[in-house]
């Protein structure tokens, strides 16, 4: 569906809801952003009502500026089906999210026209059309942060697959966390190793006598790493191979026109670039090489414009 | 582009060139089918040749039948450009194929309307419209045979990718292959111990005892599984393991709507099947489980029936 008029775009995760003015027109300008924390633990009445609070004044306020909103695009946590727009699923940490019919609710609420994806699918969208990716046909995902996802975009339109599932990237066997728990509560996944919560974990598989004070995030060991902790830039390194390796990979398989890489670990530093991007090219066949790895370009706004964009063009696939 | 009339489907690969009418009308079904050894070491002017001599005849009787042929699709071994219907790039099986401007020179020789696709993205496209994919929106069909390779359809179109490259499955990082060489030169893919060619690769490893003459394909060591020989049976196993494995993270990455096996290993058998399946399931996502994995229902034809697809509907991303 093509529209004009402005969209009002809106990024659920799980701290925090984003929502602000995207358009007329494409763009990945955002005006009005207005973030709120998500009430994650008061249960799915409490976020819905949160999402509602912060999508009426940008309606006003759109309707203020004489470019009326024309839909409500979110980006919202969970396993989405694309199709109706409700949580198919979803951890704990959003209390009684899975099930909600977000679409719904927020069509009801708004009056407007509701499109729901997933957040690491809508920062996809954001990306691909106004990020690293602008201009390219085939645009891979790469999100490393806590977890690890990401998601691949096909001529503007994101591939969300028979369940919403899709862009699972770190749910993978993984030659480096061949034996290691993943949170999905498999073995051998590459989130376990290359996602800022499996870097934090090897590290202190070390016992390194680095308490949590020292280290309590991925980005902590790639601090520790920087200055002059061994076992740290170790577990960097065996981080940025593992991703490297498997983006390799997923260039033989996929060959899209670029992969951006984002999330916390992809502020880790030259040393984790230089040594994913290393570990990428060893892998990737001649036909495919050159193929570039991109950090991110939008920021904390890239789902809340890639949400937007659900209802100024067809995005979804 | 949609048009009525018959299509000539032709399939080149390494050992033989097969072609045949397909339609009018979108169907599965082949007439006139005809095949011929390929020329693969009197190079490319040589396999051209043979292609036009096989389609010649075939347009021929399209137009004897009241039907006349609107186009013709090519299912060819190598990297193609699908935009071109060039030859990106190729192994030297087959002499000089590497730059040849297939489509081109089968335009000028046929005056047709000429498509052309890698055969394994043909086959895939074959088996997602007319095969054990039918009916299905996404479609990633895996192609265990001498090499190990595949290709993603979604909404019917064939992902090919930015450089034609789209669907190595066997180049991708695999525990189970950890330090051992690939046919592409890098070491520890998946096809290193999940191909015909890998299988064997890995029983030989094992000092069996058993020749060339005992053991020459991965259809044997499969064949000697079944007749009790235990490290036959244990590298059967081990290449199950490691694609049932990479499948179920293709799952949880991609999220196909069904997952078809086919060539010559999808024939080792039950215990094959079991162990394949199994993997799979254990690294599947829950919101992912269900994906039916298939066996390929269409044979021999499957690629020449997906090129003819080239001319009959929209199925190049």
């Amino acid at each position: 569906m093509t529209r004009s008029g402005a969209v009002i775009g809106l990024d659920l995760g799980g701290t925090k809801i984003s929502a602000g003015l995207v358009g007329p027109g494409a763009t990945g300008i955002v005006r009005h952003a207005a973030t709120v924390p998500t009430p994650a633990a008061a249960g799915a009445e409490a976020i819905l009502t949160a999402m509602i609070d912060l999508v009426r004044p940008l309606a006003a306020r759109a309707e203020a500026d004489g470019t009326p909103a024309v839909g409500l695009g979110v980006g919202a946590a969970g396993v989405i089906d694309p199709a109706t727009g409700a949580v198919t699923a979803a951890t704990d940490h959003l209390r009684g999210w899975a099930g909600t019919p977000v679409a719904e609710r927020l069509a009801t609420a708004t009056g407007l026209p509701v499109r729901v994806v997933n957040d690491v699918h809508a920062h996809a969208l954001g990306e691909a059309h106004h990020g690293a990716g602008a201009g390219r046909s085939s645009v891979l995902l790469v999100a490393a942060g806590t977890g690890l996802g990401g998601a691949l975009v096909l001529e503007g339109r994101v591939v969300t697959g028979a369940h919403g599932v899709a862009g699972h990237l770190g749910h993978v066997p993984s030659p480096e966390a061949a034996g290691l728990p993943c949170s999905c509560g498999r073995t051998g996944h590459l989130e376990a190793v290359a996602s800022g919560t499996g870097l934090l974990e090897r590290y202190r598989d070390g016992d390194t006598g680095h308490g949590p004070a020292e280290a309590a995030s991925g980005a902590d060991v790639a601090r520790l790493a920087a200055t002059g902790d061994r076992w740290a830039a170790a577990c960097l390194d065996r981080s940025a191979v593992a991703l490297g390796g498997a983006i390799g990979g997923w260039i033989n398989t996929l060959d899209p026109d670029v992969v951006i890489v984002t999330g916390g670990l992809s502020e880790a530093g030259a040393r984790w670039w230089e040594r994913l991007r290393g570990a990428a090219a060893a892998e990737t066949l001649p036909a495919a090489t050159g193929c570039p790895i991109l950090p991110a370009a939008l920021g904390a706004s890239a789902a809340l414009v890639g949400a937007a964009s659900l209802l100024s063009t067809r995005t979804v696939d």
